[in-house]
């Protein structure tokens, strides 16, 4: 094992102190002269034929500047969520933004929103996946299913399979992935489990609601887009092309995020930019929490079906899976979570069907690791429930079953190295399991299960100077959502050889940075450490040639200690950093500006597991679920910072909480929305919902990650319901199937 | 001699349109909610003691906010002219700060300067040289002399020679170069000319004053400082010192620069700074006309004294000049006129020296190739007199003596290749020279004269990268006063191999862009341009590497042509840029983003060279001269832009009329300005000062330079006025030895 200076030392957040003293601006905080708030007039109906719209009063209430409808917008097909801008003609879901309300102030907008008059003619919709299915049953698209938005693509690998072309329907994908025989799979069993499961609707809810404010550039064609967002350059991109400009005609400006979680790739900033053109003034625009629950992309409810073998020796002989995911208006791209049950598992006979449905309901997008947190508690809870039947070790049933580096996943290529067994057998020796007993002894359940993702790729640049007062600046084109800065700064202080205070990470934007990929995917860390490390590594080769000339000795020889370069082990002979960026940066002077480069592609994707541990106790009189315990072992490559893993993996686990026991968007069955503020929206509640937590750190690093740094982000949400629910049936006896597992459903489930 | 395909080609500025429509945002123009307008209380006294300022009045103008002295900011030593801030106790010069008003708006800021009281107690004062250097001066600086500015020193090399200490005295610095035997060079010579000169303080006349605009940063210990500014990494250094941050917490983001003329290095803004420090408010000053003339740092005024032995084959054999730079109250460094003196031609009896001495005015700084003009002016002036008494030809005279490359410089250091004999040479061939017999035959007269500049040098650092839409950005710290950034375009796309509109420049910030020394001394395309051509021969490399591996060819035979990759001389086997960057750029692309990296410094300096003729007409009753005719050939090592280049050296050549005809700033005997507006001070005008103009480019190539481009930007105003002056002579006998030779000047000097 190496030694390290730096990596792996806790370093905190490098705008902590802003963030908690609540000084840093958010996109919501931002003005410029002239700027125009906007506020969305939002459908109530979830299929409408839009008769007319009268803004006629809205436009005469003092403030309001205009009322912007399609009318008023560039027609674009509306290929993707975020191209749709207004509806044109009809809506397809309760909640669409209809028209847009410009006014200088927000008073002003929001009284004007309730003075539009909107005269809808209602349709028919298609709610839930049934009523979609339906033979008779209207389509969302009945001319032709849109493109793909790619928001969930971009948080994993491309998982392949074989994907099917349909009639016109409301189904957007199928995807299939099969091995083996299964009748022969489940004949060889000595035991089949089969149940179907459900999924919610689950909001990512981010603190700070979406937000984006877009100037019009006074001198010619173009914008600065200031937004919230994991991903400048995409928004770059789509804003250039929906202005009918150069994508380098739009400079995109991304702001300190408060919270994304997939959902903010982009979104609302074609609108935002569209509207900004038409009238020609900067636009604000910053949701309320309810517009933004009301209009966004939340991660899609889901159906399953699973059927699984085991036999007596703990062997997993087949499985069927059916998986059908309720989209909302527009496909989402969650085949992945089809993926994931035909591979984490070496299960010689196999069939996965993915269907991916349309409904007259809101689009559905990205949510931190997508389609796994499903496909986990439907998987582990089968396993566990299988083992169950068998009398088996649950945990030994998986290290059996688990797939190694090397065997095949779903599409038949083979898995990378990775740490699946490693963090199961961490789990195995951890004292939360080993004294599993003494829980069930106070009435506890303890339950384990397992999750992974396989990791995203996108090319990153990232360059490294030196400065006059001796510090490193590390300039990166990647948005920081969870402390991948102060990893950076870790790394370059590491290859650079200063301490890490003497590390600036400056993230510039679309016109003055390097280029990196989105955040998400767990791929920052993993992408563009080794630009900062390359780029730091060659300004270190370059400050130690200065330094060999100033002081006439031999390169080889030289060091580079405590912000200085030295002959190795003579401290005497020796020149400050600054004094060599002095040299570089000052008239007359007769060395070139230390830079050092970093580019980094890599065709590896490189996996992440979690497996994570529940100890909860059940009120079985009111089904309340407590959760006493967390344990999370995850397999991180090697530790770059502690500090920031550790709340990273809190973070995610906390959400998966959620997703096990508290979190549910519902619609009614006109496709109302009933869930808009999160006074009926429950996300889980620091004071009661946070149980005793641990992380425990796996070090199977990976050749291709910065010193074998894996990406931390999304594993650690994916494997807690699943644990949650098997600790509840370790406990009560009790199969939750149904997510979020509330109490109503602990008592339904407890009665039979 | 090479073939280029794009250098030499003439490309228009790239913010030409911007600024010919008025969209351009200069500093003045620029806003941020909370501001303040700041005014300036100036002194009308040259020298006084402060008994007391009393505020109350002005601070009861509704709609101030605070109105700041010396007392309300932090206490530096006022080691040079941009560490003054505002007057502490004492004034030293009318026109010198010494309160400032701050006010929500301009209007009420301007009221309140009338109402703050300031009793002052008057002191003598030393106006002129002989009143500075009386035995019993009252000293500017009785505690000492402070530290020199270094702008000056920025504009070009160091000029070496020996430099005295003094006892205490108005004497701020004496620089002495020698060579031979005076007695023995005076006694070989066949003809003696002697004269005193005088030039005068010449305001540098930047059409936008001086403007800055500084927000404290509201997340921490630093600012934001938007200022017109040539140097803003010097900005950003100095600033941060006087806030007491480290270097990099300040951010300096330089805005269009409305003329500068080595004026704009650093001055107000640490007034500026600590004025937003001191109130925690973003605060905005933008001179007026007067303020600005006032308060800056125009050109000294100067004194010479030449004596110049010739033999009669044409041997310049002795030259004793004594050069006195009258440099208010900072010392401005303005040795290297002495520099000049003693290094263009080859004399073998030496003596030159420099005395700088400081009175009550204004203090002085770097103004286009600041004291070669002055150096020009008397030096051909005494040569032209010399060949006239000897009846020799005034150029094939300069063409005998000038310096070599080689020989030695008056610090005895050798010249580098340089181009003085070619644009002798090259003037001697021209038409207006060839046929001066017929402009004389109109009774005009014609002058030559020859001006050089050693060239500056600083370390850079520039970066390409190739985006989405085929474009490659270049991304400079440079500012861009003279459209350099159109040739780092041509420059970009040659080594590239791609369309200039196909190159964007992006001239970044402190904080976001790589370092570039600041834009003065003649350096930028000299010394960015060596780091744009490497960056792009190593993002052209990449792309290459790219090209071959997708078109599985080797990369040895790729080329890059018309926006594509191609193997030689094959198009159907090619990959468009575009691709080649969405490979680079996008979720899971294989290759990592295409970012070259140009850094370079240089010990070497490469001289520029102007000869200047001019073709005058003088009212012997007015005494009024019009220039008919200028012709500049000028050494510019390799042409990059035409057209910038033409537009440069036009500029330069008028500002020369300015110093030979028009501008002179004048101070009464108590040393009130009496020049404060463009109403007082003559700068050239437009309709009635500008000749038939033409620019001669030689290319003598600088193996140091970009392509062999030398610096062009301070070569085309040395040798205007002596030209004139040569000019005036031809025409009338009457030889002029101050500037500007004014009406007045002319009529007295043909009367005797």
């Amino acid at each position: 094992m190496r030694e390290y200076k730096q990596i792996g030392r806790p370093k905190p957040l490098l705008d902590g102190l802003e963030k908690v003293t609540g000084r840093t601006r958010y996109a919501p905080d931002l003005t410029v002269p002239g700027m125009l708030h906007a506020r969305f007039v939002t459908s109530p109906h979830a299929h409408a034929q839009i008769e007319n719209i009268d803004v006629s009063a809205a436009l005469a209430v003092p403030g309001v500047t205009a009322v912007l409808t399609a009318a008023d917008l560039p027609h674009i097909p509306p290929t993707s969520r975020n191209r749709l801008l207004l509806a044109r003609d009809e809506v397809i879901f309760a909640g669409q933004p209809v028209a847009l309300v410009l006014a200088e102030d927000l008073g002003a907008a929001q009284d004007a929103v309730d003075k539009v008059w909107i005269d809808y003619d209602s349709l028919p919709a298609v709610i839930t996946l049934d009523e979609a299915l339906a033979d008779d049953a209207p389509l969302v698209w009945p001319a032709g299913m849109p493109g793909v938005s790619g928001d969930a693509g971009a948080h994993g690998a491309s998982v392949g399979g074989d994907k099917r072309e349909q009639k016109p329907s409301n189904i957007a994908a199928e995807t299939r992935f099969e091995r083996g025989n299964l009748a022969e799979g489940f004949a060889a069993a000595d035991v089949v489990v089969e149940r179907p499961f459900t999924t919610a609707m689950v909001h990512q809810s981010y603190l700070e609601t979406f937000a984006m404010l877009v100037q019009p550039d006074p001198l010619g064609p173009g914008a600065t887009v200031w937004t919230s967002t994991q991903a400048p350059f995409i928004v770059r991109e789509e804003v250039a092309d929906v202005l009918g400009v150069e994508e380098t005609a739009v400079r995109v400006i991304p702001t300190p995020v408060g919270g994304a979680f997939g959902a903010k790739f982009l979104l609302l900033e074609l609108l935002a930019a569209a509207a900004a053109q038409a009238v020609n003034r900067p636009v604000k625009l910053a949701l309320t929490r309810s517009e933004d629950m009301l209009t966004t992309n939340p991660a899609p409810p889901a159906r399953f079906h699973l059927k699984l073998g085991m036999k007596q020796d703990g062997t997993i002989t087949a499985l069927k899976a059916d998986v059908m995911v309720d989209a909302g208006c527009y496909p989402s791209e969650h085949d992945i979570a089809a993926f994931l049950l035909g591979s984490l598992y070496q299960i010689p006979h196999l069939q996965v069907c993915y269907t991916e449905v349309l409904t007259h309901k809101i689009s559905t997008g990205a949510y931190r690791a997508p389609g796994a947190p499903q496909a986990a508690f439907v998987l582990e809870s089968m396993i566990d429930e299988a083992a169950h039947q068998l009398n088996l070790d649950p945990l030994t049933v998986r290290l059996q079953n688990a797939s190694q580096p090397g065997e095949p996943m779903a599409h038949g290529k083979p898995w990378a190295t990775m740490g699946m067994t490693e963090v199961l057998q961490t789990l195995q020796n951890h004292p939360a399991w080993q004294n599993r007993a003494e829980a069930r002894a106070k009435g506890r359940g303890v339950g384990i299960a397992v999750g992974g993702w396989p990791g995203g790729i996108e090319p990153t640049a990232a360059s490294c100077q030196l400065h006059r007062d001796g510090t490193l600046h590390v300039h990166v084109g990647s948005v920081d959502l969870t402390g991948t800065t102060a990893g950076f700064a870790l790394m370059a202080a590491e290859a650079f050889g200063v301490a890490p205070d003497k590390v600036r990470v400056i993230s510039g934007d679309t016109a003055t940075a390097l280029f990196a990929g989105s955040t998400g995917g767990s791929k920052i860390t993993y992408m563009v450490g080794p630009s900062v490390i390359k780029a730091a590594l060659e300004a270190r080769q370059q400050v130690m040639e200065i330094a060999a000339n100033e002081l006439e000795a031999d390169v080889a020889d030289m060091e580079v200690v405590d912000g200085r370069v030295q002959v190795k082990g003579v401290p005497d002979r020796a020149i400050q950093l600054a004094e060599i960026a002095q040299k570089t940066m000052s008239f007359g002077g007769k060395y070139a500006p230390v830079v050092g480069n970093g580019r980094h592609a890599n065709t590896k994707s490189s996996p992440s597991f979690a497996a994570q541990l529940a100890e909860v106790s059940v009120d079985e009189e009111t089904g309340e679920v407590t959760v006493h315990k967390l344990v999370v072992v995850q397999d991180v490559g090697q530790v770059i910072n502690p500090l920031t893993l550790e709340g990273q993996i809190m973070g995610g686990a906390m959400q998966g909480l959620g997703w096990a026991l508290y979190e549910q968007m519902a619609h009614d069955e006109y496709g109302t929305p009933l869930t808009g503020s999160w006074m009926d929206y429950n996300v889980p509640h620091f004071i009661h919902a946070v149980p005793e937590f641990e992380a425990v750190f796996v070090e199977v690093p990976t050749e291709h990650g910065p010193f074998g740094a894996r990406g931390a982000g999304e594993p650690p949400i994916i494997a807690t319901a699943a644990a949650v629910g098997n600790a509840i049936a370790d406990a009560t006896q009790a199969r939750l199937t149904d997510l979020p597992m509330t109490a109503p459903r602990v008592i339904a489930a407890l009665k039979g």
